[in-house]
């Protein structure tokens, strides 16, 4: 596959950039136009990479494409997901670059060469390895396994359409396993293997108090303000020790045992270069546990957005009618998203003080789901990944959420294995996404390999 | 004057809208322009209505206009002022006609023709009256006293130019008595002179969490949320009581004595129609305290902004790198501005958490006073409005803040009086901004009748 890159490398960048360039941002309504325009690009590059077929199915959101190789009916067939959405690029002052104008360029930190742009690693840099390590498997006579593709445009927004879809298309996706890469490994220097992700909730809730906006002398100590409100019911949204105070919030969470908290453990860790990378002075979570293991393990409440009054240049002295907040929970095994949807819900309403009206809006969920270490999948690529990086990788859990893949296991039956090659330096979901080169070429040689050393029969 | 005004009603719709149409916005750099021509319209209808001379006086910040008429050297002279600066309009989509376009129209509540646009009432419509109410006293003979008028255009963003202008000009605006109209009176049924108003504080503040925006899959838990950190600080700064937690804050206020809270207590006040006038469950305050001294004889803290993370449309999962408020205290006598800003920041990078950087930036401030309410001056404005309104107006105090008048007070040694006409149904500083015509005809007439009850010598 080496070679194959360096003689390919060039058509590699144009196709991928024309990719990079179709704003696909599914949580804005605006852009369906881009959805189909990238969905169809998708299922062309799909035929030029040597799938039989590649289709643009419509959803009741944005398209699915579906792309398949038949080589062996008898072989094993492998699922390959990946998402063509990318999130929304601001706060746009802050990118260096276009967001939807790729360019290769140096880290400014490390001088290293990356693909600078939104989805230049999430999820469309990563779901292209998928696409070129096929090509090079196929047209050098070594694919012995069927390949299946489906990539969805609505990862970002929680993935509504996608389930319902797979329900009605089962026997299309028949297969033996779904290969995916949109997530992290540790670092370049430690691969790793996500053997689970979070769940999440995402909800919307708005304060209102007075039913419009007030003069803040006028009316300022005597009626109550929703920011104040707001921020009030949000700081009690966590106790002393920053666990969350939603009654029932932790019924479900699964304890590790002291066994396996030790091999998640295993993984390398240095809380000083962690926030050294940060600029932070301190990190903060749940008491009792590590850094690792507050992003792996356990579940968390976050504010993802705040907004209320004015917010223009200078000093306007309102007490505003309305104050609004966008709140994220990651959940772990055996969270349910729609029973912790229901109890924040009930919670949030249950705290308003009588001064203010609360509603609570659902957003996107998803539950979050754990995968078998000794799978022949699972050995399959930490083979390949030791291979490429000289080093075992090591089995980590996700902090993210990747909603859809365990509705794929319930619905289909089939184990989602998470080859993500994406490190924390690429700022996903950030400005100034990136990828780098070293990454994105030892993610296809580590799927070519993958391919090698997972059984097809 | 009521007859004259009923002569020249046309005209004086004309005029003043012309100065409405001018969206001059303080607080906005892009509107110098409007600035300017806002302040030459000024001092074009100043002499229209008879002034000797008006000048637009260049300062640091907005031009002030100043104009005169001199009538007898030996008689008192009234100084007036005003402002021509306005809010902001936004939130512009909650306006019912365009915010720099005046209309005449019925109130939807209550069918009283008032004139809907942004500045109709604060301060535009209230300054119009003493231009029309000093006409009307020249050109029918009866003008006794010496009038100057000064007009600002910084007063929304806290008259940051006008003291040394003041203390520069010294001479040139010495006065008896310093008339202003830019306050409400408790209903049109019940008349009021503001005999205080209170002080202000205006920050903004700066919550800095990691340096970049991340993923908050992957960091959720772990690194803290600036938001969450800014609402847990803002939740901190009210203890159980409903009181300010800045240490301080309330070391140099002036408790007021039984008899001065029974005084105030005399201005009639119904909570239950308070509530309904703006839908809301239950009144919030000070505990110990009425909801007229909440406003009047307290000072406060709200939350006038707040801003961070992901605010558009749909569910962005991000743990941002900042968060922003603007929060302003309103201060009562003998509480300095200067002084509690200092408090605050100090209070503010104190409570900051290890795990973020604050920044505190003062936006705006200035100090609260009292007017004496045995004065010659304050006589012939009661006597007025009785005459006016059929009824004694009753001394109140005003909530909101007219930084600059403290300023005048000590710099030029001139009492201001307060005879505002507006009414809380404004909805100053809010969208659909507006001002009865009644009250618009009614302040006229008391204006006039002050200069005949104001003794000239």
């Amino acid at each position: 596959m080496k070679q194959y890159i360096a003689q390919n490398k060039e058509r590699f960048f144009d196709e991928l950039f024309s990719l990079l360039r179709i704003p696909s941002i599914s949580a804005k309504a605006d852009h369906k136009e881009d959805m189909r325009r990238c969905a169809e690009r998708l299922a062309a590059l799909l035929v030029e990479a040597g799938a039989d077929e590649a289709q643009v199915f419509p959803t009741d959101g944005n398209p699915v494409v579906f792309g398949r190789k038949t080589v062996d009916p008898s072989a094993r067939t492998v699922l390959v997901y990946g998402h063509y959405d990318v999130q929304p690029p601001e706060p746009l002052e802050k990118w260096r670059t276009d967001p939807f104008e790729p360019v290769i360029g140096p880290d400014p930190a490390t001088g290293a060469e990356a693909i600078w742009c939104r989805g230049a690693n999430d999820d469309k840099g990563q779901l292209f390895m998928h696409l070129k390590a096929f090509e090079y498997m196929l047209s050098s006579g070594q694919l012995k396994h069927n390949v299946k593709f489906i990539f969805e445009g609505e990862e970002e927004i929680g993935s509504p359409s996608l389930p319902k879809w797979m329900e009605e298309n089962k026997e299309l996706l028949a297969a033996d396993i779904c290969l995916v890469s949109d997530t992290t490994m540790i670092s370049d220097k430690v691969p790793s293997i996500n053997c689970g992700m979070r769940g999440l909730s995402y909800l919307e809730v708005k304060v209102t108090g007075p039913d419009k906006d007030l003069h803040s002398g006028h009316y300022g100590g005597a009626v109550a303000n929703p920011i104040n409100t707001l921020c009030e019911m949000i700081a009690s949204l966590h106790d002393a020790d920053n666990r969350v105070a939603v009654p029932g919030f932790y019924d479900k969470v699964v304890e590790l045992s002291a066994e396996d908290r030790a091999q998640l453990a295993r993984a390398p860790f240095d809380l000083e270069e962690y926030k050294a990378f940060l600029k932070i002075g301190e990190v903060r979570g749940e008491t009792g546990y590590t850094t690792m293991e507050r992003t792996g393990i356990r579940p968390c409440l976050d504010v993802c957005g705040i907004w209320g009054g004015y917010t223009g240049e200078g000093a306007k002295t309102v007490l505003p009618s309305e104050a609004h907040a966008k709140i994220s929970m990651r959940l772990v095994p055996n969270q349910r998203s729609s029973e912790i949807t229901r109890l924040f819900r009930e919670h949030f309403e249950r705290i308003a003080p009588p001064y203010v009206k609360v509603e609570v809006k659902e957003c996107e969920g998803g539950d979050g789901f754990l995968i078998p270490i000794g799978s022949d999948a699972y050995k399959a690529a930490s083979r390949a990944m030791g291979e490429v990086y000289g080093i075992e990788p090591v089995p980590a859990r996700g902090g993210g959420s990747i909603a859809v893949l365990a509705e794929m296991q319930k619905i289909l039956g089939i184990d989602p294995l998470l080859m993500g090659f994406g490190l924390e330096r690429d700022t996903i979901h950030s400005p100034n996404e990136s990828y780098l080169l070293s990454q994105f070429f030892a993610g296809m040689e580590s799927i070519a390999l993958f391919y090698k050393y997972y059984p097809a029969k």
